[in-house]
């Protein structure tokens, strides 16, 4: 009901270890995502995103916070700013980093060349973090580069495979709703503990859904939301639909997500990123070569151990011309 | 907060090609195990285990029940069951698939050497495939060879990494309480959509938890729920606490589980499951040899090519005597 569709339009650019093959990926995606592209270029859509990245990812059990966690080497965040950077109608992306992260940021835009990035300061949670992003898009900023959008798409850095399509969805709905997020069946059941840890009751798991990311909301729905929310729920609160129909009064448009919006949380989570990437690229990989086998074969040999791929790469292509 | 423990006490036999290293781990696993088998021996309850495994996996994307998926060669709920037999005061397993797996299930049962197994038929839903392991254990059975547990675990095919602790204690908590059960926190909001698709309320997440599995249940608790239980209930309910609550008026206790309960429901999970498994063999494996040096580095790069680990295993131990 839910296959986990294989990536042809996942991250296309993996790893510094396969820029070489980075014309051949970029033609791909563009080519499958043509179609989506025209519709928000049609109604002229002015489209920021803000990711909030600023989690110390304690789930994970590791010191390093889990946007941070390398997979092939590369930081996770940089495949989620690379899935949101490819969609060309995203104007500008902001992200929200910590103070002692900032360097490492910089860094990390700069080493895969990321383009459309602003960084801001994080809140100690994650809803200030947001707000601090949405306050960098208001047209009210002294000294800001960025203009105002007209909605804005909230994505977690820890999402990294986000598909254009889910973005245009929610954007799209959230033009005409005033907010928009993606939804996901439940896996598990949710039930209500009582104060002694015993069971209160189990909710029917057909009638609730888990609320993922992306979200979308007209910027000013949120931005107003954000300006009149309460200390407590920025503190702690969790979901940027329900300060919309708090404060706002917008109920959001659900839109039905596929499987692979699932959020890195636990270390198994990396692990599956990791082979889902590895998956990806071997899937992209064409290599279109002269007579001269040998040096085909040593570049075929050469990706695998770059890849870390034991065994066979089943669709790495050999082509003579 | 929930760090994932590396897996001294995971599945310790995860493979065919790993059979001769199987002394080791055994011998490793039952002094980790000792202190926690000695109380329910103590108390002498007898304890029985269900399994439902009659589902299609229908979101993994792929035509193999997921249940049946190979992990290294191996199906997973090859690895659950061995989770749950190694678990020595649990007396009898009854695994509940369909008739047209029963002998593909009975090849896996006599080629990994399972031991305590009964199956029983599943039926169309999860609850009426665990009512069918429970009447396998009720005492007017007739020509049946088990008998009625105090306590019975009902556990998922599809979560191999569950630890004797969770299952010691969900038993133990299911003796006092009548019934017990695992729960995590939440990763994502719940919502409540409205009929026209659309954000109706979000549920607070600390107020909420995920239901997952290990439960208990006193045995005469469970099977009287399953007998008043509507047709409704054994259709579209998912929550076996649940049912032990509304017709037997029982209160579950909730057991905080740890994030490797996890259940295996996407293709992800699969790699993930593959990751973990890899690195416990890679941590469980000690190759204790003479001054041979050269039947070592064979044995070394044969275990290594066997288990498809192309990078280095960090800590296969090589030892002279």
């Amino acid at each position: 009901m839910e296959p986990e569709p294989p990536g042809a339009s996942g991250p296309a650019e993996p790893g510094p270890r396969v820029r070489g093959v980075r014309g051949a990926a970029h033609a791909a995606s563009a080519s499958v995502l043509s179609g989506a592209e025209a519709e928000p270029q049609r109604c002229a859509l002015a489209v920021a995103a803000v990711l909030p990245a600023g989690g110390s990812g304690e789930r994970m059990g590791v010191p390093t916070p889990k946007q941070f966690c390398p997979i092939l080497e590369r930081p996770l965040i940089s495949y989620t700013l690379q899935a949101m950077e490819r969609v060309c109608w995203i104007k500008d992306i902001v992200v929200a980093v910590t103070r002692e992260n900032m360097e490492a940021m910089r860094g990390i835009i700069q080493r895969y060349q990321h383009r459309r990035i602003s960084l801001v300061e994080a809140g100690v949670t994650r809803h200030r973090s947001i707000f601090n992003g949405l306050k960098a898009l208001a047209e009210d900023q002294p000294h800001s580069k960025l203009s105002k959008p007209e909605v804005v798409i909230i994505h977690d850095a820890v999402r990294p495979f986000v598909e254009e399509d889910i973005l245009l969805k929610v954007a799209t709905a959230a033009k005409e709703h005033g907010a928009a997020g993606a939804i996901q069946p439940l896996v598990s059941t949710v039930i209500s503990p009582s104060a002694d840890g015993c069971l209160d009751h189990s909710l029917e798991r057909a009638r609730h859904r888990a609320s993922e990311m992306p979200q979308a909301f007209l910027y000013d729905v949120i931005y107003a939301a954000y300006q009149q929310c309460s200390d407590y729920d920025l503190e702690f609160g969790t979901e940027c639909l329900q300060l919309a129909l708090k404060y706002c009064h917008v109920k959001a448009k659900l839109v039905e997500g596929s499987p692979d919006l699932w959020k890195v949380t636990y270390k198994r989570d990396l692990y599956a990123a990791e082979s889902i990437i590895k998956e990806r690229i071997s899937q992209q990989i064409c290599i279109v070569m002269d007579d001269e086998e040998d040096v085909g074969r040593l570049l075929e040999e050469t990706l695998k151990n770059e890849l870390n791929v034991s065994t066979q790469i089943p669709s790495l292509t050999m082509s003579k011309r």
